[in-house]
């Protein structure tokens, strides 16, 4: 397989960044090819501005989607984008790696989708119609393709539990495997997550390690969350409203779009 | 009232800062102070790393809580930090105003609550006990005070619907709202937002300008969103879970952590 990882950490002696690196061997040493973007050591721009659309005339205004599409269309990205681009195409696993701070990536992370996702590229793909709104949620220039999330949490497991105070941790990460993950076409795993991450000792440490190993091992097979397509019939379009009465009684939220909880549904 | 408005749109003639400037507009009509922090003008940086923590010996590890709470209780953290500190201080309340990216904020903005949001101001605040886990959610050093997003959304109202493909909005934004502006203290109005930003004509930029007057004008009066303070009784200690029973039934995931359904409650 082909693997790129996607990192998000300041510090080359975090745990984070020892995870990054179990990872890394592990799937080498299965004889995968592994890329890495490690966004703090490449000093990567988190700000999408009009630096990021050089063809963009100077008197014009900077509307982001369209200058993204003019710019897609042009292949006239900048140079950083255009190499995330052609490592997405190029790899057929994404792991994003990063430490949750305030219930979300950090910056520079999301500054990575951000820049990243061009319009074309991303989003704004297929056909509009009365019959489909475009490849996305399942399809798109990413489909046929695994991604996972790997992510450190210093909070408690309890507080992330479903009735833990912080919000369950599958919705705090919804809007990224479903938002982002997903909507480019993505088959997403389910999350590798580490709590109490700041007070792992070493023996601690070698349990996560082993368990990440489990992970790295079974990128292939694991059966990913098992999101609704879009396109599969249970949207009504366009209105892009769930049809009335696919899910078990008593689903709402976020948990309407995974079909885990169908009546007669086996995942 | 004083009101600090946080900007995160990198075109000075978007819909984003003409709507910016018609809520500054009413507020100073009404003879209220309003502070803006406008993060693209400015060149807010957007990555937390070393930089930030001018007094971190340089062969120690950058552990981003500690080192946090060091600069902070030293009152070293960075001239640009300390800036919007002294800001979130100053107002009572507080409106972050950005286009919906990816279903969060842009990198920038994220940025600003990364940096901004210090060890010992924004969390790991007050006793910490088996009968106080801190000061959080509804309590900390921003407990009085207002918050509210002004939110600009390309997409469909209908599409972020409670049954919308994808995810209804106020979920989408539960980690921010209540992640991010009730963690510290605030009471959080409900969002205003804008759907199908991209494609306002005249007469429905006016439309949406007089319906943000309106909000600019009950902003004292407007009930906030019900969020469950953790220290008000609902919450098991150290568990920090919801008390069983005290919701409707049916309630699941972050609808749990508002009390607008609790059988009994007059909201």
């Amino acid at each position: 397989m082909k693997i790129l990882i996607v990192f998000a950490h300041p510090e080359p002696r975090s745990l984070s960044a020892s995870l990054r690196d179990v990872a890394i061997h592990d799937l080498e040493a299965q004889g995968h090819e592994v890329q890495l973007s490690n966004l703090y050591d490449k000093g990567w721009k988190s700000e999408i501005d009009r630096d990021d659309f050089p063809t963009l005339p100077a008197g014009d205004r900077l509307k982001v989607p369209g200058s993204s599409r003019g710019a897609f269309d042009a292949a006239a990205l900048t140079a950083d984008v255009g190499a995330e681009i052609g490592k997405l195409r190029w790899a057929d696993t994404l792991i994003l790696q990063f430490p949750l701070w305030w219930f979300s990536m950090p910056a520079i992370l999301k500054g990575w989708v951000d820049r990243v996702y061009a319009n074309g590229f991303a989003y704004g793909v297929g056909e509009h119609s009365d019959r489909r709104w475009g490849d996305r949620y399942g399809e798109g220039a990413l489909a046929g393709k695994r991604a996972m999330l790997i992510v450190t949490a210093g909070g408690w497991e309890e507080h992330y539990a479903p009735r833990g105070i912080n919000g369950p941790m599958d919705d705090l990460l919804f809007p990224i495997n479903h938002g982002i993950l997903h909507y480019p076409g993505y088959e997403v795993l389910p999350p590798f997550v580490v709590y109490r991450a700041d007070r792992l000792d070493e023996a601690g440490f070698e349990l996560v390690a082993e368990r990440l190993r489990g992970r790295m091992r079974t990128l292939a097979t694991t059966p990913p969350l098992p999101f609704r397509r879009q396109n599969g019939g249970d949207y009504l379009i366009p209105a892009m409203q769930l049809r009335p009465g696919l899910e078990a009684p008593g689903t709402a939220g976020f948990a309407l779009h995974l079909t885990h909880g169908d009546p007669g549904k086996i995942d």
